[in-house]
């Protein structure tokens, strides 16, 4: 169970994650005839101040290497009074949905990450690449498959970055875990299972399906998902999916409650994933022939929890705290490739991959029979 | 997380398990007319001296209440000399399958308890239902639903019990969980999930479709599957399946390696359900909206393990040992449901109806497609 430098420096290379983020100042921030060079941070606008900008996003700049908060946007002046003052943002860098747009004027915004309900992604994503700026956008990456390609799309012929907030794949634990199933440790793959959901409390946007897309698939099950896909290192080739919502709690009036699905990849791989509005979970496991490697909770904020059993013993394993947190990881990322002109770990495309799929799960369900997809 | 005799008494009583076996003589053992009265044991024969029946059954008579060990049946005279010498049992009472059927004129054996290749337990239980003994039947029940329904027509016919051998119906831990979810401890149940496998070792006759009628599902899988419906307390209403077997696995020339399966329960339950000859799994989990209770291992032979998550605690709980072990109570619930004339609460019903959801898993993974059941 070993666990040392060279270790993780190996996980982080192979998974070309933003933890290793440029140590010197940046030059360049290439894609943007707009950016003046050199910039030393990539600057970005939050767009949305909503629960998870404010309390998970923006506290994390000050976390960052490369990355500076330096305008926001929201519908709620109130908002932008208070949290200009407290990041020290002045007027001139406060911007509303209405003029959105004239952060194209503005020379100090090199990014935006966008924070909104899930159907308002690909419009602020494609409304920001018009503006030249480059786009960090949060999962589900829209309400459909065909918003995804717009928003690729609109990227890349604005020639901005897109990348979407897989805050996991900057997540020390997470990446431990893939290196482990990598490098053999449990032997063959055969099993994994993934497990995400929370009791969705009623009233929110999530379960306003114009607004979100989707039920708990959209908003939790999406962990699953991708968990499955990078335990397994492969894309899916059949999915099945069972679907149980009682149409009697207010809730559910729109959007689905609970949705489980089977993933066979390539390999031979089942992944058994479930999401839920209704229940509590957060756990994956991988099982090999050897034995397992699992996590609860799997993708918390903070307090991962790791297991592993082989020969008939099961042990805890805990890693040593990382040198930097998952979402300061996740931002320097972005940063890192605009200057390096690489495609992010996560960009669109990674996005979209997860929103075919969750189509191709609701279908699933829908007709009662397994969706080959893929190739 | 109280465990109290009470409630011990309670779920007892409520599952109708055998752990409250008669303290009383039995005074006649009803349904056939070849028995004399009175009688004070229920007499088995153990036909079949394979790893199970010497390890795991014949051992456990000394813990019953009120059952014996008085006959051995075996195609291997070196097996019945070495058992025979072992448990006292004269050549008078052992037999082979050629002459089988001669138990019917040996007043001393009251029942016999099936320990063979799942293909051999149709015959072997019919013959012994015309020999009018009562009839344990180790599970899987038969290699198909329609040798199910021939063996309790048998049994039926030739007024004799017909039981299962689904020991973990008499399990004090299994039954302790049925019991909390029963009482509310976790809300609304919403997810179960259930694994079971192993990884198979070459050359079994587990492996061999004629004799097994089947690969990991109808072995250890059905362990999954009754799992999720002792632990809903519900019969589902749908399948789903996917198979994953590697065919170049000199293992897996006619039987499937690997079959996860969901079931869907008409409250809405959703239990994901693992099976494997190529992995290790010995694990159940039962999700409500307020927490949940599981165990890991769930299904062995011996060191249950139990943990139950409620308000944001995962606390292990572990019951007093038990006043009789899980085979013991098995075989004395038969004695038991022959005394009384009652049903077996493990009845060939019960093994017919994981028959027929077996038959619709395979149906569901070969066809692609969810399979309606039940109604």
């Amino acid at each position: 169970m070993g666990w040392d430098e060279q270790s993780r420096r190996n996980v982080l290379a192979g998974m070309g994650a933003g933890l290793v983020a440029a140590a010197t100042p940046m030059t360049a921030l290439a894609g943007s005839k707009r950016l003046a060079a050199p910039v030393k941070k990539l600057r970005y606008a939050v767009v949305g101040l909503g629960n998870y900008a404010v309390n998970q996003i923006m506290p994390r700049f000050k976390d960052t290497e490369s990355c500076e908060l330096v305008a926001l946007v929201s519908g709620t002046p109130a908002k932008l009074e208070k949290y200009g003052a407290q990041y020290n943002i002045p007027a001139t860098h406060h911007y509303n949905y209405q003029n959105y747009d004239k952060i194209a004027d503005n020379p100090d915004i090199d990014a935006v990450y966008i924070i909104l309900p899930n159907s308002m992604h690909a419009e602020y994503t494609i409304r920001a690449a018009k503006a030249g700026k480059h786009v960090m956008c949060e999962k589900p990456m829209a309400n459909t498959a065909q918003e995804c390609e717009a928003m690729i799309a609109a990227c890349r012929k604005a020639k901005v970055k897109l990348m979407i907030g897989y805050r996991c794949h900057f997540e020390q634990y997470n990446l431990h875990v893939i290196e482990q199933v990598r490098s053999g440790l449990i032997g063959k793959p055969h099993v994994i299972t993934a497990e995400h959901g929370f009791y969705a409390q009623p009233g929110q946007w999530r379960l306003d399906r114009p607004l979100s897309g989707g039920g708990s698939m959209m908003d939790i099950g999406i962990y699953s998902l991708n968990a499955a896909r990078y335990l397994s290192g492969e894309e899916p080739v059949l999915v099945t999916a069972t679907e149980s919502t009682d149409r009697t709690d207010p809730r559910f009036k729109n959007v689905e409650d609970q949705i489980d699905f089977q993933l066979k990849f390539p390999s031979g791989v089942i992944a058994n994933c479930v999401s839920s509005y209704s229940t509590g979970h957060n756990s994956f496991r991988v099982t090999g022939e050897k034995g397992w490697i699992g996590m609860e909770p799997a993708t918390p904020y903070t307090g991962h929890q790791l297991w592993v059993r082989k020969g008939g013993k099961t042990e805890q394993v805990t890693l040593p705290p990382p040198s930097k947190n998952q979402w300061a990881g996740q931002l320097d990322h972005l940063a890192e490739c605009v200057v390096s002109g690489k495609e992010p770990i996560v960009a669109g495309e990674e996005g979209l991959k997860d929103m075919r799929l969750i189509e191709a799960i609701y279908r699933s369900a829908r007709e009662g029979r397994a969706i080959k997809v893929g190739a």
